[in-house]
């Protein structure tokens, strides 16, 4: 019997995977402009990391996380986001006292989450995301959404919004949250259960409850736009005019609160516009959470982030019928004919592997005719063919499968011979 | 109060990363000749999948792994070794039934197992591995090898030395077990707990026990080569000629077993001989896994592969001394005086990006002499100086780092320099 792939994961495979490779260089070669460093942190952590930065009231902490006893009796979590575990390497490993402020990392991984699988939701997913540490300038917040925005424009999106709002310092959502208590508490009744607990803990959270999203007092409930103080309003202003000096567009949605506790001041969502895309359209989130490092044990330290997943992304490009230019041919098929030369292939293709050329052979045994085809499948550009009679005179026939030329030349001239067409471009 | 990283595992930093990115590079860079694509498979698996393909008497099953049940009750374990999963994917998405065999796959990524912390060995470790799925050709045994023999090369590693050995067919284990049986039975009250249980179910992995090496019965333990058949002989045979053919040096070594039941045929490992590198010496290890695909369900389909760790990899460099030709400068530094140039600043900065310099600015609002500062730490090739004064003529002060020559130039010329300067081989 068969065993069966874990639900609500997959397998990624050739074929597929070339695009996925193709996507995190483009990160990678963004985060090299931006000067953003990749960071690694470990798949799991303590589970206390999350109750005490993700929140204890977010349904992230609440219903989707894998958290299990090890042998050691630790109760361990399978990372459902990064920053949490980017912020305690920061504070663990002391990043903050470095001289080149504000830290600026990035990272690219799986993530867990044990939510229903659905189009576009998995439980492992993939996110890559980018964290800057140790500036309040709000040309940070700036520099993180372009940094994302760039990445989107460069693979080849073009119908996405980017949706901003500002949750305010802390003194800012004090005053919204009072307000909205006043706003909710008369009729906490008509809301689900969590909300009620939510009302006492943090109503902030209940703008983002999935179940009541269409009760009347929704729509009417506070704006946090309308309880900033003046710090704050003026953050958000400087914002939005450097996000104008580096012409990005966007709207200003003040119901945009993200499920995680931890953010303040700006805040954002990226969407897709594409027909077709499906009904989850957040592409990417990320925002400022200013008392996060002190929260997991650190120095008072600015920070602002965003993660994206990888997956939602493939699906973007797909609702915009967009084809990454992935090439995957190979240099050189070696076709042996005779039992001699198949022997004698095994170090030509070694030798022509060593001098840097993509090549292969067969393994199967498999007549002329069916290596020839497995040329082709392959796409290979150029098909050594080696038979008894040319290894007798210590030669090759090389054959070019775009124009079909051929010629035979000795074995010692091979590598050359292709080291020129190389140095040409024609490999 | 802060919070630690689980013990065991590790973050890996900005200026350790590099290393990291490299080897990866390199890697995919010796997949890319050897026609070897990228395979990813979900960090857990069902439970089941390792006992039946790793082995229920192995210590990785029976005290090593990280098994938990998910919140719909299935048992999963992160998984603590490559090949398994791979095959597990190789069956449920009949890669077999792909007409370009065999199948030749590679992956990267953390392997779990819940081991005693100690130098070179962490529970959260990242493994590298190839599997090559459909052939039976001694040949591929020997590319699967070169492959990492060229790897190791290609860093720069020297003192490694591959040692072989051959499992044998079936009949041959058959046979084998049977005299390994007989040896040890009359005494296995001198044994272990752990070694009696085995002498019953695989009296092979006696050979493998940690605890019992120094028994004098060990050395005298019977060697699977005096039992191996004419055809598992003769297949040894070629793969030691082949390994000569591509110029790769190995020793034999009978009593090399590996510590997965999967294993026949071929079996491999390459240690490090350099001084220092410490008591764990094993830097891969791999070998032929015939049976394997029809135990996990799939069709009766022969295979290959290995396994080696980042960590132990990196290890090994520092153990020879070996630097990584890593650089890390970016191409521009933004310095900027007053108030409206470090605005400007922010859309200079992003247009720079956007032609595709790695650039940074100052987002802490230091001096001037600090911000140079920051240039010299990030190794700026180039710093533009923007102050109220030059904006003002709409110009920048371009300063070359290493020779100190400084020019102003206008602000549309700047990239247009730059882009100049890249085409001349000088960013």
């Amino acid at each position: 019997m068969s065993i069966q792939i874990p639900r609500g994961t997959q397998d990624i495979l050739p074929g597929e995977i070339e695009k996925w490779q193709y996507i995190e260089e483009t990160a990678r070669e963004i985060c090299r402009r931006y000067n953003y460093k990749e960071i690694r942190t470990p798949i799991f952590e303590h589970t206390d990391l999350f109750l005490r930065s993700v929140g204890e009231t977010t349904d992230i902490v609440q219903k989707e996380m894998y958290t299990f006893e090890d042998r050691g009796g630790r109760s361990i979590t399978l990372r459902p986001e990064g920053t949490a575990a980017v912020v305690r390497a920061f504070v663990e490993n002391k990043m903050f006292g470095n001289p080149t402020q504000p830290t600026k990392l990035y990272y690219s991984g799986p993530m867990f989450r044990y939510e229903r699988p659905q189009a576009g939701r998995f439980r492992q997913f993939v996110q890559f995301g980018v964290e800057a540490l140790g500036s309040a300038d709000p040309a940070v917040d700036v520099e993180v959404i372009s940094l994302v925005m760039d990445l989107y424009r460069t693979l080849g999106l073009k119908q996405v919004t980017l949706v901003i709002n500002s949750l305010g310092d802390s003194d800012s959502r004090t005053a919204h949250k009072e307000a909205l208590t006043n706003h909710f508490a008369p009729r906490i009744d008509e809301f689900c259960s969590d909300c009620k607990s939510r009302l006492e803990k943090n109503p902030m959270r209940i703008l983002d409850c999935k179940k009541d999203r269409n009760h009347e007092l929704m729509d009417t409930a506070p704006s946090i736009l309308d309880y900033l103080n003046d710090e704050s309003r003026t953050y958000f202003e400087k914002v939005q005019q450097y996000l104008k000096a580096v012409n990005i567009d966007f709207e200003v949605d003040p119901g945009l609160v993200r499920g995680l506790d931890y953010y303040n001041h700006t805040a954002f969502e990226i969407m897709s516009n594409a027909e077709g895309f499906g009904a989850i359209t957040t592409l990417c989130g990320g925002g400022r959470y200013n008392g996060l490092v002190e929260e997991i044990g650190g120095p008072n330290t600015p920070g602002i982030g965003f993660a994206l997943s990888i997956e939602r992304l493939l699906s973007a490009l797909n609702a915009e019928n967009i084809k990454l230019p992935i090439q995957s041919s190979i240099d050189c098929y070696v076709v042996t004919l005779g039992e001699k030369a198949t022997e004698v292939s095994v170090s030509i293709v070694s030798e022509l592997r060593n001098a840097g050329f993509s090549v292969d052979k067969d393994y199967q045994d498999k007549k002329m005719k069916a290596q020839f085809k497995a040329a082709d499948r392959l796409q290979a550009k150029y098909v050594v063919v080696l038979g008894d009679d040319e290894l007798a005179r210590n030669a090759v026939n090389l054959k070019a499968m775009e124009t079909g030329e051929q010629l035979e030349i000795s074995i010692d001239s091979l590598i050359p011979s292709l080291l020129e067409k190389r140095s040409r471009g024609e490999l």
